[in-house]
């Protein structure tokens, strides 16, 4: 596989070319962004972190039968995946009240929800991801009825397999971020990363927090929570000390 | 039907007992209001006005097949009404994109929807009336599933004849809010008003502005717009000049 032109660089990954059509290179970068890109830092590190955790939690999913973009690992900053034209959706799954929810809805951070609610978010930078319901997904023509339903039910059973497997590390999965994209078939596959810039992660026993609160709200030091995660999912952890 | 205590202060109207439990006492107040109560203004014959054009409104509702809590109008600025527990939710209908819509979801005001859509808002001061999806209603328990699917079947239908309605009249329904409570059976009633100051209302030929965006927006005279819908309701208009 030989990597080529760069077709599109986010905040957190640059994605390239590959000789293969279906198939693109993506590299994580080192940046940290918040608030929609008005809080930026370049963090030594965070790239192979969140590529290391990624690739690991696309892996777990597969071997439990969730399917994804993800390819393989290629260094410990890049990986191969599926190209697949992204939804412009943010599917967001929440087990307990934190972040945005909390502060809009005036629910404690914290607090465990009844049962695990889906959320979709409208992803552009321009207009600040504005929460979106199902009628407005409709008639911006963003997705159908039906895809909408098949995001959500895919976002549960990754919930489900996911809170299973962080629960056994010691983790609680407060809530987190998916995108979905289109392969040439028209297919509907989990893209993206899963990680903790995408996820809120608290520790079971303390509620220390593992993911990009840590940056967001100036908590402590980013690698070290995001080293904690990997090393609990067995990954190969750097001492940076 | 006697006058009572003084129940509750809202921002347009005050609400008082009778000496029946079940029906209580509105009056119409000359304030305006406007994004969350940080623009105030209070304009004199604007509690008429909302009360003649409300007093309507729900008549004509009533003889097209929809119930209120509306009993009768008692005088220029007052009339009795069913007592309800008002449901924490503002039920919104848009036709047209315009106002928070257009502006949080980058749709150009005034294009016109592929369907009316349903949004929920939390009423709740405190927290600036957020915008819910119908997890959020369930999780935070504000109404139930089946409820949720009464509230927008009712607002539905409050739409397709008043949309009619208003088209007769040369106006546009662009939106409106409604609210809606509960009486002593735990039947669901529409319930509030439905006037200019809860409706976006334009003019079909000139686009003009006859609701409270007139005051919003600072775009002229707002008891010469309500004037405008009183009288083409059949209403008695008074002149002011």
């Amino acid at each position: 596989m030989e990597k080529g032109a760069l077709l599109y660089e986010g905040k957190a990954k640059m994605v390239y070319q590959t000789n293969d059509e279906s198939i693109v290179w993506i590299e994580y970068k080192d940046s940290a962004t918040a608030f929609n890109g008005e809080k930026k830092a370049s963090i030594s590190g965070k790239g192979r972190l969140n590529n290391e955790i990624t690739s690991l939690l696309f892996t777990k999913l597969h071997e439990l039968g969730i399917e994804s973009h993800f390819i393989k690992k290629l260094s410990e900053t890049e990986q191969l995946v599926k190209k697949v034209d992204i939804i412009p959706l943010e599917t967001v799954v929440r087990n307990l009240a934190a972040g945005s929810f909390s502060k809009r809805l005036g629910v404690e951070e914290g607090k465990e929800l009844s049962r695990p609610i889906v959320e979709f978010y409208y992803k552009d930078d321009e207009l600040g991801d504005p929460l979106l319901t199902e009628d407005h997904i409709e008639v911006l023509q963003l997705a159908d009825k039906q895809e909408v339903a098949l995001l959500q039910e895919k976002a549960l059973q990754v919930n489900a397999v996911l809170r299973d497997f962080f629960k056994d590390l010691g983790i609680k999965l407060v809530d987190f971020k998916l995108e979905f994209g289109k392969d040439e078939a028209g297919q509907i596959l989990l893209a993206d990363e899963i990680s903790p810039d995408t996820c809120r992660l608290w520790d079971i026993e303390t509620n220390e927090k593992l993911d990009k609160d840590v940056f967001r709200r100036d908590l402590g030091n980013l690698t070290d929570a995001y080293e904690n995660i990997l090393a609990r999912l067995g990954g190969q952890t750097v001492c940076t000390k």
